[in-house]
């Protein structure tokens, strides 16, 4: 008997994360009979006098947002840092290490519009909402060493208001992630001379099979060795370290981008595929880091279905992530469906 | 201003893991306009006909589950991972690494009643929970290096069926988790001549601030380096390394050690309270393995009420995990309610 990858449970090693994945394709066969989702279908007014993000609306905190026309940015209201935090007294013990953590938490407006998420913004929206971020993590970047950019998409990831928005999230540490992928980074490196993802763009534009969405600069593939079903990593295809470094041309076409890819997404299951997405970028920590290369992680969670998540549990939080599709069959999937939003399809 | 851990953001090290933990006491406070899951408050039937579980019923393969009175293992009928694998080729490219996995999945069915889940079980039928799973552990230890035993409980933590069971799956690899595991407790017994988590369970005991249920032989804390809200470490007072090894009076005591760690968390919210669980021991690798401490995880996703949950979304994925109260505010609650079920009370 030969090995097959889409026949065998496998795993596939993440060399940014340095984790393994259990690749189980046969599995994809099981029925179903758990939670069941409500899918994301509805179609919403641009305004809504309920929603705390609108433009014109009061917050919890009695604040009013102005009268804002393409993004707006304010501090949360509930950040979970704080700029002032005082230092911790240092514990000796290797079992009880604590330390004083400082930043703070912005949120992002993506538009106005209460009706619209990403891919069903217009392409110069996209790429204003690309400069915030930008912006965002150049000025955060004076301060603190770690910015952290994303967006949390839908109730099931834990998105409390449906308003188009992401969060900027400043740290006075380098997180748990970030820290890894300094570590591995660094590591390849110093081992091959060149930044780990810009070999990794090449190689995936060389072979195709995990492509997603390609344009002048930017290349979204399914990663080989994704842990959510239809993860991808979203890369440029020049190097570059940080989102402000990137040129107006760059922005511009990367708005196209992330158009295209999150319209794939949504015409995947025809809904508004709900994710966790965010940017990783060299940290602000006064070093060197050529071996950094920017780039966003897509973490969505359906699986089979607008109603049916891959749940990552037992198995998963206790020994290892495990998926059901390889991730070339998640790449072919995304590719069989139009570029083009299903509500912009004439 | 002084440092107060209740008031002010700080990061926690969990040096099991190797991982920080952002804890975010004040952002308790804020209001929740996010996903509501419908409360688990469901009284089942002792038999239901159409669940798969249930004893004499017929599965999706046509098999009939016997007539069974205690535990029943099965072999999963969608089993993540298969026996026979072949190997797969071996790669040289660092970005690309491929292994072959092999192992097995099996199912164990707690009890025949439907309606009973673990909290509301004898204690005698509890052991028997225990002997079973340390047969399976003994069994397939023989033939692979990892065993992992794990429960999914609850349709929020990916369970698709409520009858009570839990699952193991046998690797023939070190899982990141295990991996991860092995190498700190390694470290820190070369370090300090101690297995960490014994070392760790004696200064729980003097301190008490963290604990959520002591017996004879075991204690259940909130660990100081906990992630999710009322995530619990439950450890043996006593050096030992594997399910198997415990003696029948540990395993007795350990049945209560679990009636009241799962009764604390039912009467935390008055629901059948979802979590992933699972237990960690030496692998079956041939080595000396004096590092290893028994121990099991529990990771119950609710945090704020019965339907209200904390999501591990965007910043948790991207940067590091985050928590909104203490370890020892956690610990508090869980003390504060009973250890005896709220179903069997008088
Ligand atoms: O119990 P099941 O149906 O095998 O599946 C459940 O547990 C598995 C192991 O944690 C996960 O991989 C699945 O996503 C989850 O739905
Ligand atoms: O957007 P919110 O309401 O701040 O909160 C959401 O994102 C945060 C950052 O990923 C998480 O910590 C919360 O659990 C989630 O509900």
């Amino acid at each position: 008997m030969q090995f097959e990858p889409t026949d065998h449970p496998h795993r596939r090693f993440n060399p940014l994360s340095g984790q393994w994945i259990l690749v189980s394709p046969h599995r994809a066969k099981r029925p179903w009979q758990g939670q069941q989702d409500e899918p994301d279908r509805a179609v919403k007014p641009p305004h809504d006098p309920e929603c705390f993000l609108c433009a014109g609306n009061k917050r919890v905190t009695g604040d009013i947002n102005p009268d804002y026309q393409g993004t707006f940015v304010f501090t949360n209201d509930f950040a979970a840092l704080m700029t002032d935090t005082p230092e911790a007294p240092q514990s000796q013990d290797p079992l009880f290490q604590l330390h004083s953590a400082r930043g703070t938490s912005r949120v992002i407006c993506f538009s106005p519009d209460h009706s619209k998420t990403l891919p069903e913004m217009s392409v110069p929206a996209l790429t204003a909402v690309v400069d915030t971020w930008c912006e965002q993590t150049a000025e955060l970047g004076q301060q603190y060493p770690w910015i952290q950019v994303f967006e949390n998409k839908g109730a099931m990831m834990g998105c409390s208001n449906p308003h188009p928005h992401g969060q900027v999230w400043a740290n006075s540490f380098l997180p748990n992630e970030a820290a890894r992928e300094d570590e591995t980074q660094r590591a390849y490196f110093a081992q091959q001379g060149r930044p780990l993802l810009l070999d990794y763009a090449q190689r995936e534009l060389a072979d195709g099979s995990r492509t997603v969405v390609e344009t002048e600069f930017w290349l979204a593939v399914v990663p080989y060795w994704a842990a959510w079903p239809f993860e991808t990593l979203l890369l440029p295809k020049f190097a570059v370290k940080r989102l402000p470094d990137l040129t107006e041309a760059q922005r511009q076409d990367l708005a196209q981008a992330l158009k295209k890819l999150t319209s794939r997404y949504d015409n995947l299951f025809q809904c508004s595929f709900p994710y966790s997405m965010g940017w990783h970028g060299a940290p602000f920590n006064g070093e060197e880091n050529d071996h950094w290369q920017l780039h966003a992680h897509f973490y969505p969670p359906l699986l089979r279905s607008a109603s049916v998540r891959k749940f990552m549990v037992g198995y998963e939080m206790l020994a290892e992530s495990q998926r059901d599709l390889t991730a070339e069959q998640a790449a072919d999937r995304l590719r069989s469906v139009s570029d083009v939003h299903f509500r912009e399809q004439a």
